[in-house]
């Protein structure tokens, strides 16, 4: 509803969007002023539409909405997504358009996301309700859910460069109907779900049965939370943006958590990247870690952070020892953490991190493994270092790397390594602490039950 | 000494350097089995060199530097550089070469950087002592000091993205003569020295002395420190590769260094980041802050980070109201942190983008302006938002910027921003922490004397 023909405008992308990736459902753009939108027959008004209606998009004024949801209830739609901002975070005349349209909606049971917020997408049929042109979605295990839009300038980024294949993205808005209780409950029970990753500003659901499907999800699915609006002056841009005030204090909210097997991330930099560990890694087996980096001095400042975080310095074993006398030069021990930049002086790249890779995974006394990796041409990407990184896979030892520099040129490389099933992240600090996290997360059966 | 024909060979790129990057002094490459190295007769020994020598860049093995040593001293040498390893940092042997080298210079007053050293960088004359091929140096006001190599890998990183011009790279290593104190105490009276980041594992000279040049230098220049090797793990891996025990403990460091003015870095993006912001910002007059991002959520979070580390949300007056409804929809009351996503979708990127920055510059109740710019298209580089970048500048209002999401695309325009002195974080985090510093460096007359 309220779909535009205009290719610069956000709202024809709602339906481009689905042409483009091939929804594998029916499309029916609704424009009075339109006879066709992206190549699909336009329709005057939903009762112009002859087949059933599962779901409505509605990007119409908010003023106008009202009037749509009642032929969306004269049709039996199943649920509406209402994108259009001017509710009940415009204040109080949004808010009585909000109130009844709610009414309406729920006395004739139809369901609805938003309003003021976009999606679902959901990658197993490729539905994506999105302002942004997407170039493509990558299948995968990862849900997010998100308070609000902060995903949209970064949606790309999510499907392409983040590396991670998502299942399905949930945007709540401003929560009218559909809240963080029912996304949560949703994707405890998809199947296609893995991990679970949660970005919220206010909590308007049931507290107690939040808590309660944190703390059951979190057995079996890795959850990420990330909790925005926790400050005062936070608090307040929240409640102005998605017309939600924060119910409760974070003091509770972190109780909540602390009981569950959820994890927290403190900035968006880990929300992302606790996300993409736990979709990457299976957890270690223990805390042991060898570190592996191109100068010694990245090795001092990689231990540091190990050390602080609760890893313990792996000691390889003797037969380890001597397969890394092979590439370092005589006058240096192989010491954990590896300083690999005296090797590559007498080796190539590709013979010393091979050798490096396999003697650590083969080790009883290792755990995981972290390796930083030279910004000099491709990253490890040839055969060796790849079937060295399967073999971590296949034994449980997980992997994770960081560039000592990134640059635009190593854009390819990072792609193949994590299409391979190797994460990079951009800094040793923020390899560890993701891995830290992984490990972190005891499965059931590791103690907890 | 040591120079290799071979441009595989990294000691190849120790004449390679000079001689691409134009350094404006003589070179003499020094191997007894080349006539010619990068275009440069080569000697077969130091005696055969006819002029004076101000540098000798060693780079031959451990076990014949003390002859070479004594070679640079019947040539009445000024200083060298001992890049070869293999000495204090590998055991009683090594030490004791490096005891005797030690003597030798002291007693003949040769001054010396290293052993297992790289360096020195200097941008005025293009001295680049360097294995790493080196693309370009720009010039530029800051002046880095490191324990070891860990910035090799990242070096052309740092010359080229890190888009800061640096003034002089100095690699310590065992610190067998020059060491922190000689290096700061050098860089606090280099005139084209305007910030000093110093990374340390070990503080090797005169404790006191260091911690007086530190306080003493850091009201003039700014000083960042980053500290290495703080956990037992980590001063452990730091003894075995620069042969230096810490002594004292870090918690007399970071005491010494709340003395001062100089701003500890916990981790090396902070130490990168600090730098940057430094050699790009000048101080804000105070702490009001105005912050826009393309989403109403990223705006919660930057929120959520600027109150918990001191800023203000700044309370812009009438008349930025009035400009900024011009681009904000009627339903939208315009309120910081500025949500510029609900503008876009009615006006253009660089109409609101530069309507949001003119407005705020020229605002006596806002002090300095975080903004997240898109990821589409290029960023902020119009010629009108490069305008009003300016005019802060002017203003004394510091800008800095982060895309919502960064990409291969977007390099480009990174440079451009930057090469116009706003400077681009990776995040909203990093850059309000980076600005955060600049603020709280109180320049001389802030009420700190």
């Amino acid at each position: 509803m309220g779909a535009s023909r205009s290719p610069m405008s956000f709202s024809f992308n709602l339906c481009a969007n689905l042409v483009n990736l091939g929804f594998s459902g029916e499309v029916y753009p609704v424009n009075p002023n339109a006879d066709e939108i992206v190549g699909l027959k336009a329709y005057a008004s939903l009762r112009d539409i002859e087949g059933d209606i599962d779901l409505v998009v509605s990007a119409v004024p908010a003023h106008a909405t009202l009037g749509i949801m009642q032929e969306c209830v004269e049709k039996k739609v199943k649920g509406v997504v209402i994108v259009s901002g001017g509710f009940s975070e415009e204040g109080e005349h949004g808010d009585k358009i909000q109130d009844e349209v709610a009414y309406l909606l729920k006395r004739n049971g139809v369901r609805a996301i938003g309003p003021n917020a976009l999606s679902p997408i959901n990658s197993s049929n490729n539905l994506a309700v999105s302002f942004v042109p997407i170039e493509k979605l990558a299948r995968g295990g990862v849900s997010f859910v998100f308070q609000s839009g902060l995903y949209e300038p970064r949606l790309n980024w999510i499907v392409s460069d983040f590396h991670v294949g998502i299942s399905k993205l949930i945007d709540l808005g401003n929560k009218m109907d559909i809240n963080e209780v029912d996304a949560l409950e949703y994707l405890a029970e998809d199947p296609d779900t893995e991990v679970i990753a949660i970005h919220l500003e206010t909590v308007k659901g049931d507290g107690r049965e939040f808590a309660q499907l944190l703390e059951n999800t979190s057995r079996n699915k890795p959850i990420v939370v990330f909790k925005a609006g926790r400050t005062a002056a936070g608090a307040k841009a929240a409640a102005s943006h998605t017309g939600s005030m924060a119910r409760g204090s974070d003091a509770v909210f972190d109780a909540v958590l602390r009981q569950s097997r959820a994890v927290l991330a403190q900035t968006l930099e880990d929300f992302f990247d606790f996300a993409k560990a736990f979709e990457f890694l299976t957890p270690p087996k223990g805390n042991r870690i060898a570190v592996a980096s191109l100068t010694g001095g990245e090795g001092v400042i990689a231990t540091d952070i190990c050390q602080r975080i609760g890893f313990s310095m792996a000691t390889p074993n003797e037969r380890t020892f001597t397969k890394l006398k092979a590439v370092f030069p005589a006058w240096e021990i192989p010491l954990n953490p590896f300083d690999l930049g005296v090797c590559v002086q007498f080796h190539s790249f590709d013979e010393v991190y091979s050798v490096f890779l396999e003697s650590m995974l083969d080790d009883e006394n290792v755990d995981c493994v972290v390796v930083g990796v030279p910004p000099f041409g491709p990253l490890l990407t040839t055969d060796e270092a790849l079937a060295a990184f399967s073999l971590g896979k296949k034994k449980g030892k997980p992997v994770v790397l960081w560039p000592h520099a990134m640059s635009a040129s190593l854009y390819a490389a990072v792609e193949k390594l994590e299409s391979s099933g190797v994460p990079v992240f951009p800094s040793a600090a923020r390899a560890i602490k993701a891995l830290s996290v992984v490990y972190g997360y005891k499965t059931v059966g590791d103690g907890a039950t």
